[in-house]
């Protein structure tokens, strides 16, 4: 069965005139239904309000939401959704982005379809990070200044092909949370976060995290066709990086940060051993963030063998 | 202008009761256009005749056809064709390939419809080489036994992303036939070969080349979005291949051969000074070939900038 993981997601920052917090969890769940998503739970804490979905993610702070989906999801339909209902001077700024793709045919829309239609209300830039032909993220901003404060970083791990061992344990159709729990070695990468998870039948896995205003998810695909691990954090990913990446032994990964421009350049270097960085692409964005994109592969020593498909 | 250079390639073995050079131009001509292509030119000598198309190339010896079509043909329904023509019996052996993709929604079909078409009729094995998040071939071919002549090689190269040199002089609307060959460089890597190119509008090119039994065929697509070349030929490739990259400085290209299984194993080693071997994929395949895939790229030491959209 495939299921492309390769997520879009949007972030959404606001001015003080609106607080997202005071909005009613009925918006919320229409607008999540617009990118063809349910909600499936929520915890929320006096910060942040973390709504786990049926594709992925969705949370929401008082200034700003970040909405990531996967599979088939029409996320622009709710970037949509959000802009007719508060208008879009109240949108200090707008981020979207979508990974590359490796089943573009069973998508609605391109991120070329994506950009034309925000571009009917915004005005923005929009880039593609690393080679067509290599692992590669879409971004659009709006081509209007934004400063981000000094600790908004956003850290971004997504695994290709991970162990044998760990896909045995991922695919076994009664595996529970606490069993995935430890394999993601959750109690020791995050202490003192409220989780919410769910698995899906017959095979997924989904992650909301929350302490203080800070977020942590992971979403989970593991088709034998496409194995794919995303994760998502604006806490430091370099230590739990190490400790994620020692327990699913992906073949490759990429690594994406966003720092806020004032520190120069992404500092994060997750090149592990036995790994190649194969590219490393580094920008300014007006939008007021430095984005790092980077994908990492485990060299092998012998010649494969092919995948059977019939 | 996206343009999807990725090919899609038939071979087509025939037994000794027919002789595909006895049959009509009008015949190879409408089979052609269930490709939804045109020929655009021909030449012939008495082993071999070559078919320019208006997406790649077709090749009819005495015993088999070639045919590789790019763009967004269908491919899969000029071997409907040829079948139903001739019936599947006079049929030794059929291999179907298809290179990734990177704009897969623009294609009427995905490889694995082909091959659900293609089990309509035929009983075969399909494989993958290469990782799904990686440069990788898809191919087909019946499950019954073939024994290839001792030489009966067959070698592609596939570029991306040529040098801003090279993209220059194929992207200038007003380039000639003679400036193409020059830079390829024909004259030294095709001594003796009968030529037959054509320079599309604005962009693109294509060559067939016959020697004796011999082919050696090229297409171009340079457009910026996606920068691509592929060379097929069933002489040695090795030292041709030496000439190509270094005059298209390519920043990553696929090597792919096939050799008669009692060669034991594929043999050229293509790697080139300043060039990685990201991926190599080797098989013995049922119809009497080893199938190697191998995938290289330059090692850039910097961080690049990423490509603007928007």
């Amino acid at each position: 069965m495939i299921f492309e993981g390769s997520e879009k997601k949007a972030e959404i920052i606001v001015g003080p005139n609106l607080n997202l917090l005071d909005i009613s969890d009925d918006f919320w769940s229409q607008l999540v239904e617009k990118a063809q998503a349910t909600i499936l739970s929520t915890i929320n804490n006096e910060n942040i309000k973390a709504f786990l979905l049926s594709e992925s993610s969705l949370f929401v702070w008082k200034d700003r939401m970040l909405i990531i989906t996967c599979g088939q999801t029409t996320l622009i339909k709710a970037i949509d959704f959000f802009t007719d209902r508060f208008g879009k001077d109240v949108i200090k700024q707008l981020i979207f982005q979508r990974k590359n793709e490796y089943f573009s045919h069973m998508q609605h829309s391109t991120f070329a379809d994506d950009v034309k239609l925000l571009e009917n209300k915004f005005s923005g830039q929009a880039l593609r990070f690393g080679n067509i032909d290599d692992h590669h993220n879409f971004i659009y901003f709006l081509d209007q200044e934004y400063a981000p404060s000094a600790d908004d970083h956003t850290h971004e791990l997504l695994m290709y092909e991970i162990s044998c061992k760990a896909r045995e344990i991922l695919t076994n159709e009664s595996v529970t949370k606490d069993e995935i729990r430890q394999l993601l070695k959750l109690d020791k990468i995050l202490p003192g976060f409220e989780l919410d998870d769910f698995v899906f039948n017959p095979y997924g896995y989904s992650l909301n995290a929350i302490k203080d205003d800070n977020y942590f998810t992971c979403h989970i695909t593991p088709q034998e066709e496409c194995p794919y691990i995303s994760f998502e954090t604006d806490i430091n990913m370099k230590e739990i990086a190490d400790v994620l990446i020692e327990a699913m032994e992906p073949i490759s990964y990429d690594f994406i940060e966003f720092c806020p421009n004032q520190d120069g350049s992404c500092g994060l270097n997750l090149k592990k051993e036995d790994y190649i960085a194969k590219t490393q692409v580094e920008s300014y964005l007006k939008c007021g963030y430095i984005m790092y994109f980077s994908h990492f592969y485990k060299v092998r020593p012998n010649r494969l063998k092919p995948y059977k498909l019939l």
